[in-house]
């Protein structure tokens, strides 16, 4: 055979993507049904678009050939169309729904939960490959969608067994955020890019603090590292300001209300933001929502352009030690809020719709680091061992017959002897090895190990002489009651 | 606002691609979830690998510029090394087995359900994105494997309601095969291409039957829609040979073998697949699985180069109408085969392999045609109608309280009247709407308005008036009842 070998590929995933084992699979769908059944209890349906779109649907303008792939993956297919995979849920939600608009009921609440791509250097915990799980209510104009949402965080975070207390919800809204650009003189097309590198900014205030941000508001920033980051060029009074709205959170929602009032006094769009916050406030506070469970927080800004209204965050607040072994609060695992204006490019009329988005892999990592999900996969198989190929068909009627019984069985297929094989069953993480040797096989009878007390007891007893005397975790039962005994081991 | 209207961008999903609705998600969760069950009762584990891989790993070579999509989506990442999107999940495994192979137990089993891409044209249920499920057993050279795969395959059309008789697994080797091609004096590399043609041509057996058959082994055949496709050039005794082994299948395998038997009598590696397939005939057999589930088949060949040893596939045998209303057989739902070279690529050595795959579409539909699966999607929630929007709280209220009753309810959160959310509701397959106007909410009390029986009985009263005059599915209870009275209604 060795006189065969030909230039040996390597065998390796592609840089940034992961495969996942049946532990992470196992645990991803317990959660994953979790949140379906909170979401669907609130009306929301399933609804799952394609891993492709055209690239302009998805908002990216066509790839240059030099460059087509800029933060999306991207070819042309035999039409010389440009494709893209998807690099969230949300675009291709605005274009399933323009495109299906009259068959749709509107409001129209869905959910899905996928895979997105990204095209991007992948670094420690950034994947070009990760799932998200979004919900979305487009059509309704009434903040009562975004409060909802709220709600329903809430409820999907308390059902996964995050404890009241050990999360928020915060809202702000983009409204009042570009009403107090527009009290320091940045409203206009024409300050687009700095209002950006503002809210950018604010976006930091958890991670640098006041000082940080002031930095990025004024000339800019040196961090450790020694990179500068270009900041938005405000004079002190402007970035006073914005600190001022950013800063000073209270627990109540009634004094943030009061102190952001003034501050926008001079933007009807500010103003309107105010009063959304305060309509959302109530909603959820008569619905029984608390502030220790949805809170306006000022510092909430969220990355993306896209959004034209209240948004809003869910925070774990529960502290988990980083890699220096210091606590830090676990952050950020979900995100969303309202985008008015990403169906109304199809349909060339304004459809209001507001979504968010959890972070898959984050929230279990999270829900991992608090107990609450089994990553230990599928319980393992009995399993039955070959002790005479000849034999093959009596061992796998064995194995039939268990998993009659709804027992998981299986009989081992591989080449080796009594010792690989009952190492194979140690590594199947088996409950139980079947033997029927032709002592066994003579006597009609067959041989039960019970793999998991016999661990335990081995690691009683010392000395290996002793523990194979032992045999106590071993059973000799008549053929006929291999199905019943097997279920009593397992109880 | 007309005056803001933009160029619209034209909605619509890119060729070859699908949206999914709600029943279809649930009938292929609940259909996928039957799978996994047996799946795993067998003792396979889940695993998954990610939608991208470096496209020399998927043995694809790389793509020249030119054409870099040939069948499979291909793009190059930021260090110019081409990635494409899977096509199958058999190459993917090939490669997280090589990559892992010192980690996992031997044999190794395992399963996944995940979508793969083709870039071919699409047509009529030809789709560029669609899900297969997969199990696969590496490590084990035996043959017991392959009879496995094919028991736990004809487990699971049973599981998922095909009833005995209505499904068979036929299995075949290409080792026999090959036997009769080196009988016929077609072995050697140089004849590669021809025996390819050949298998393509027996492929069609079922299709286009015994002298359809002989034509592509011979010069070549004319369609029907005059297009000719070209033979494999066999003379008349070559082709008789072949047509001898692929026709006169019985639904004896004793029979089957006795017949196959001298037809490789030369050929060693054809005589070794004759007894692989006694062995798999002897072991299924033995475990209670007759010919009516498992039967040897010769006309089976499955189309991919990569088979080594036995081949099998599951076909649905009863009968559902064509696009011209003529009854046909279902047709072939899954198949797979040993593919002993496709992990050896990666490891210089010869690593032995067995596995197969579903399509999931295709037994969906399949399923659908026989009533066993429920395509009408999640059950509608009941629908809190708004009457006073400065109520609001008020029906939020209402509707969180029969969330926490378990029932899945929402409230309308559009801008229109009391005719448009009864519409909504009736869209939205609402059970039941609840009303609370002016008038209800001094008296303390709310309206239940009972869709689905007043549906019912619209169908029965003949004319408008006289069905609104009868109002008997209808009620109205105390505020404090709500809950209680929905789940009684809902029953």
């Amino acid at each position: 055979m060795s006189g065969e070998k030909k230039q040996k590929l390597k065998a390796r995933q592609a840089r940034g993507f992961v495969d996942r084992n049946a532990g992470e699979i196992a645990a991803t769908r317990a959660m994953v049904s979790v949140i379906q059944e909170v979401y669907e209890r609130y009306g929301f349906d399933p609804v799952e678009t394609p891993f492709v779109e055209y690239t302009d649907a998805l908002g990216k303008f066509l790839p240059d050939q030099d460059r087509p792939n800029e933060g999306v993956f991207s070819f042309q297919d035999d039409d010389e169309q440009w494709l893209s995979l998807r690099y969230d849920l949300t675009a291709p939600l605005a274009r399933y729904v323009a495109e299906n608009f009259d068959a749709l009921p509107k409001p129209y609440r869905s959910y899905r939960a996928g895979y997105v791509f990204r095209n991007e250097k992948p670094g420690p915990g950034r994947f070009r490959q990760f799932m998200q799980f979004d919900a979305d209510t487009v059509g309704s104009a009434s903040v009562a969608a975004d409060a909802e949402i709220c709600m329903m965080a809430a409820d999907t975070m308390e059902k996964l067994g995050i404890p009241r207390g050990s999360y928020v919800v915060r809202v702000n809204n983009r409204k009042v955020l570009d009403g107090i650009m527009e009290a320091i003189g940045l409203a206009g097309d024409e300050n687009a890019g700095r209002r950006l590198t503002v809210l950018r900014a604010i976006d930091k205030f958890d991670r640098l603090g006041l000082e940080g941000v002031r930095a990025l508001l004024g000339a800019g920033r040196k961090d450790e590292s020694g990179d500068f980051t270009k900041g938005a060029g405000l004079d002190d009074s402007q970035a006073q300001t914005i600190l001022d709205y950013v800063a000073g959170q209270s627990g109540s929602n009634a004094d943030t209300l009061a102190r952001i009032r003034p501050l926008v006094s001079g933007s009807p769009a500010g103003s309107e933001g105010v009063e959304e916050l305060a309509r959302i406030a109530e909603l959820v506070e008569k619905s029984g929502y608390g502030t220790d469970r949805i809170l306006i927080d000022t510092s909430i800004v969220r990355g993306l352009e896209y959004y034209t209204g209240p948004v809003y965050e869910v925070e774990l607040t529960f502290e988990v030690k980083d890699e220096q072994g210091r606590p830090v609060r676990f952050g950020s695992v979900a995100g969303g809020g309202r985008y008015d204006g990403l169906v109304a490019r199809f349909r060339g009329e304004p459809v209001p719709a507001t979504g968010f988005s959890i972070g898959v892999s984050r929230l279990l990592s999270a829900l991992t680091a608090l107990g609450r999900v089994d990553t230990a996969g599928v319980a393992g198989p009995v399993v039955v061992c070959v002790m005479d190929q000849a034999r093959l068909a009596d061992y796998q009627a064995m194995a039939s017959e268990l998993r009659q019984a709804g027992i998981r069985a299986e009989v081992y297929l591989g080449g080796s002897g009594m010792k690989a094989q009952l190492k194979y069953a140690d590594r199947r993480k088996a409950p139980i090895a079947v033997i029927q040797g032709s002592d066994e096989a003579e006597k009609g009878e067959v041989q039960l190990k019970d793999l998991a007390l016999g661990a335990e007891m081995a690691k009683a007893i010392e000395g290996n002489t002793e523990w194979r005397e032992a045999r106590v975790a071993q059973r000799q039962v008549p053929r006929a009651e291999l199905v019943k005994v097997v279920k009593e081991m397992l109880g």
